[in-house]
């Protein structure tokens, strides 16, 4: 298969994400970055096309030039990765699907439930693909995590715990002009709960990802550990997957000393598993009978999701660059399946996409409205059958 | 100085934690355990006998006939440790105080805050000792946590959690009559939270006794993981510290696969610890401005308090029994000083006492009382200037 | 600065590290893979080219025909990475030294110290770059260990240990005919000590690089942990460092349940460091009179050379690709360096070189010098005033 | 079974070795310590015989007094505990063993093996058990290694790694007057290789202990890191054992920043066992085939074996007091059964005794014999049919 052409909205300097999706897209060749919109700053979007190698005639002042002056040539762009702000993602999404693009987005998918149904709908109605890029699902023994889950290993789900704690809010970094990501610090640009939009949504998807069911009820206690802060910094949600286990979230940015620790854990009445991010080849797997087991990427006795995310052999080393890159890889077989009119592989389902996007901005709103009414219990409307 | 004679009350097999306590009180030879009140049943009385070393003559049928005889020997007992089921304590308490007996008490303290408060006004009237077993309180890193923590090494407290996972009731114990601590399963004994009771307790303690502030407001939800139970397996709590930090604490008795899991961290304006009880002898500081440190047991650059709670040289591994070394450690100095008209030696004073008991049956209570309210949040009672 | 138009000798499947290769050239867009003779094997080269997206046109039929076809187009080929098995080096170094073009060549450099000296004279005569793909050089923390003991860290060194243990050969891999890279086994096409060409000698150069010093002696025990086996698949060696610290150096491929293991500790009169290929995020750096300290990749303080070898933010995690794509950004720079006529970035210098290679072989041969007379130790020869 | 009286040969502060051994042999009730001949210096010896709870009547001032004046008592000491430097071992043994008295000894056996052959001959004679302190094989998981080996979990054994690092010596304390332990510096007390009579001989013993097999060659390193130092800090021994395994020995007192590191790794056809001293309560175990497994204390799975070396529940931490009275409770069954007639416990043999003292001394004496021959390798002879 000739490579898919890619174009990007945004990605320029300083955002650190775009240069992860570019190599992500390129790592396997199933992707050429061939058009871009990296930056409404010439200047800026002049660097961007340089380091993406994308030519100057085909790097845009705007998204809408971009998709428009695509669509008129023979070899214009297929896809479109869209790394900008939260709240600009609903307009590029649906001008992207609109034009019949296949699309990979950051997180959250959107900034309201509404803003996501839209773009449900449209999804649907056009019948393309979209990626949402929950990059930590990528990992390969975050996959068989899930697959162990979904084989019985453990049991029935009894309990569920998942942390993230970073250090970009550590600091007071309001008072930091140059600080970087600084659009997040403003509310209408980072959606209604910053710790919840930016990290929590990651380790929401994780633990339902891995234990195969929604939330479907929660609590929540939302608040700044830094004083004087006006966006959320922390999150704690304590939580019911549909299947009745219990389950705690706990996430905060403002981790002074933090390292993107995540870590989740998952009970069954059988066992538990372990995985922490700092360890991320490694699944940790104690029976309720049997020795603790460590699952190690590469080992040939791994679930076949397992071995497809992996690219280096047993005892090397993999990052967050294939983790991604496992994001695209799916993203490329689903819409190699879409053009042929094809049943996608089912592994390449396992990337997140509408269904995962909307769940976590349901689950957002569900938590401002629990933290609204001091951590009353709240119920999530579950959307339509989502195979979460 | 003479040891100190030492009677038992309660210990015989199967009891586990009674032996525990025994080579505890030998550990420096500040004690020498003379009685037991046993066991009712003669038979487990005199095995317990024969295994702690008391002469038959001085092995009693009750708790209250022990203190009545030795009462009237010149070598009577002078101080007792209970270990016994917890709806006992009160009684053997008080009975132990009012002979004028120093008192090493298993925790919780009682299993209500009446009780408790009973016992605290019994022992101030008396002016005798009170120690009470929360065990973890004694490991060197704990002690070093509390010290770095007291000395600012983490500026304003920010956030703290505490975890606590065992296996005891992974499996249906209700229906194997042989279970390890049966009587657990037995509200009326147990008290109104088996898991806050049980192993809660020893969480909050922990968090508390590191972070130097009592939990001043709570939210709790409360339950089994194991379907069909009666008894309490799960708790999970958020909390807030008199300075205003945040905190979580999820304790549960159902973890597949757990072996004793406890973890503890505390985050600060300037950066955080951690500890786990699986590696009890390290705690890792990680500055919000510096590499992350292994603070070990033994090294030269440790508080006066840790350096104190060490028994092997660096490298050298320690256990659970030296932590409970350190209790009786801290139980025979504080009797020292009470005789001698001094104030006791300052590191002697870490051990947990009725001021502990006292909170920890009041934040069991204020549990109850949100989890009754669908997890509202529940002021607490202060008592009056405890040094928590 | 355009690409650098790289083109392959070697790299079809089922070889497995020309993909990592063509990955790293990638992954900085400084490369541009524009030419390959991937294998000898029409339809294995041709996967190949289509795998590394290189047009048929410029897929050859061997490395000869590629160098002399490429030289006459105005966009041929400005570098080859060579990544044959060891025999081929020689030839095909030279072959590419010769027409002026600048290499990257799998390690070892060439199998014997005359083919290695006769490489060494063929690249400072054209004055090309030469860079050698000991990978493990390019992990941030490595570089950062180098940097630590450069500093003086440690004070005068005392002693340095390097392990590394696959299990490739852990089981009887010559009766399994489709066992991959079975050229190995062949000592014609290995080299006259599989385990010190194929993984000793990676180990070797971890330890002179970090150390910053050579091995100036050396005894050695060679032979195989697997009965029958006529190949070497075990090595042990003492060696001393220029400075005087003693060392030890141990490798096999025949370690059962071995995961690519690789463990350097370098201990000086201050402390020592350890690093380990499974955690390679992070260098643990233990002081004599200090707590230990976890040096982690990604942290404001690291040295310039960690800083510029880390692609990931802080706490997301690296790996091999990035350590390979380390050694191409360094042999990027280097080539501009020797166009411009300047001298290189000082940091891009680490990347190992001939000078490297050539220590590396010559560790070869003292060892089997060793080997033949039981274990004896033998000086090596040091060659001229060579940085390692 | 009344406690064994016993007597202690040395012990008084500084040396830190006899409160560790009093600890060890009071933990389960097995003996009483009633006399002592602690220290020369009749100050040192009071304040000994108050820590070790001995009345001053049976206070001695040299062992041969001792073993007089208890003969002549009906309560007479039993057995004894020798904790003296290296070269009165022989003198102190011989005249316990003489007195028919059982003796836990320290390790070295004896500074030759002309000394230890003469210990070996008297207790033959006399019939007395002879345990040897070497404490790290008293671990529940060291017992389990065994006990895994001897099942043939690794099948036939192929290279084993021991490695030994600490500190003590990592500074000049030739010139520090008050360093402790200062005997160790004068060979005349501590032998002809500090380092290997110190800790090597440990490392040894656990190899051998673990691999149930001794060794019978070996080819040695020995000399000292530390410049300007006359006894030897540094051993680096090659070995096989008897079945052909190769092997490793690295050990080192002047390691800067060590904490009494200990690893040990056996590999065999099938998979490799690692243990670590700092997580002495898990062993872990990587089969060639199947995942890794982290066997740990405690865990129902055990082998007998380590079920009985444990005290606590599985997930409450044990350390080396704990390994040392697992010493005791084997010499008190030794003792019991030689009373008693009757063969002992098999799982009490696991003590190491005179056969393991023997081949101790042994060992070193060959080391010196190679390092004075430059590292030729040199064959054990292997005395009649030990155990190890």
């Amino acid at each position: 298969m000739a490579p898919i052409r890619l174009g990007f909205i945004g990605g320029a300097a300083p955002a650190m994400i775009g240069p992860v999706h570019r190599r992500a897209a390129l790592f396997d060749g199933r992707f050429a970055v061939v058009a871009g919109a990296f930056s409404r700053d010439p200047s800026k979007a002049g660097d961007a096309a340089a380091e993406y190698g994308v030519v100057p005639g085909r790097s845009y002042a705007s998204p809408e030039e971009m998709i428009a002056a695509e669509a008129s040539r023979p070899d214009g762009i297929q896809a479109v990765s869209i790394v900008t702000p939260n709240d600009s993602h609903l307009r590029y999404v649906l001008a992207a699907v609109t034009a019949g693009l296949d699309v990979m987005v950051e997180k959250p998918l959107a900034n309201s439930a509404a803003e996501a149904e839209a773009i449900a709908r449209a999804v649907a109605a056009r019948g393309t693909v979209l990626c949402l890029a929950h990059a930590y699902s990528g990992y390969p023994m975050i996959r068989e995590a899930r697959a162990q889950v979904a084989a019985g290993a453990l049991g029935p789900l009894r309990m569920v715990q998942v942390e993230y704690f970073g250090a970009g809010l550590a600091t007071h970094v309001e008072t930091q002009p140059d600080a970087p990501r600084r659009w997040r610090l403003d509310p209408a640009a980072s959606g209604p709960s910053l710790v919840l939009g930016d990290i929590g949504t990651h380790a929401h998807h994780l633990a339902c990802y891995v234990a195969g069911e929604p939330v479907t009820r929660l609590s929540a206690e939302l608040g700044s550990l830094q004083p004087g802060r006006v966006v959320q910094d922390y999150a704690q949600l304590r939580f019911r997957l549909r299947g009745g286990a219990r389950g705690t979230l706990t996430a905060t940015q403002a981790g002074a000393g933090a390292e993107n620790h995540i870590l989740l854990r998952v009970w069954g009445e059988r066992g538990h598993l372990e995985w922490r991010h700092d360890r991320h080849g490694e699944l940790r797997l104690a029976p309720l009978d049997g020795f603790p087991l460590a699952l190690t990427r590469g080992h040939p006795l791994l679930s076949p999701a397992a071995a497809r995310a992996g690219r280096q052999r047993r005892g090397h080393p993999e990052g967050l660059h294939e983790a991604f890159a496992n994001l695209y890889l799916d993203f490329a077989a689903l819409i190699a399946a879409r053009r042929d009119g094809v049943a996608p592989d089912p592994l390449a389902v396992l990337a997140p996409g509408v269904a995962e996007g909307l769940a976590g901005v349901r689950l957002i709103a569900a938590a401002l409205e629990s933290e609204a009414q001091c951590g009353a219990w709240v119920a999530l409307q579950e959307g339509e059958g989502q195979p979460l």
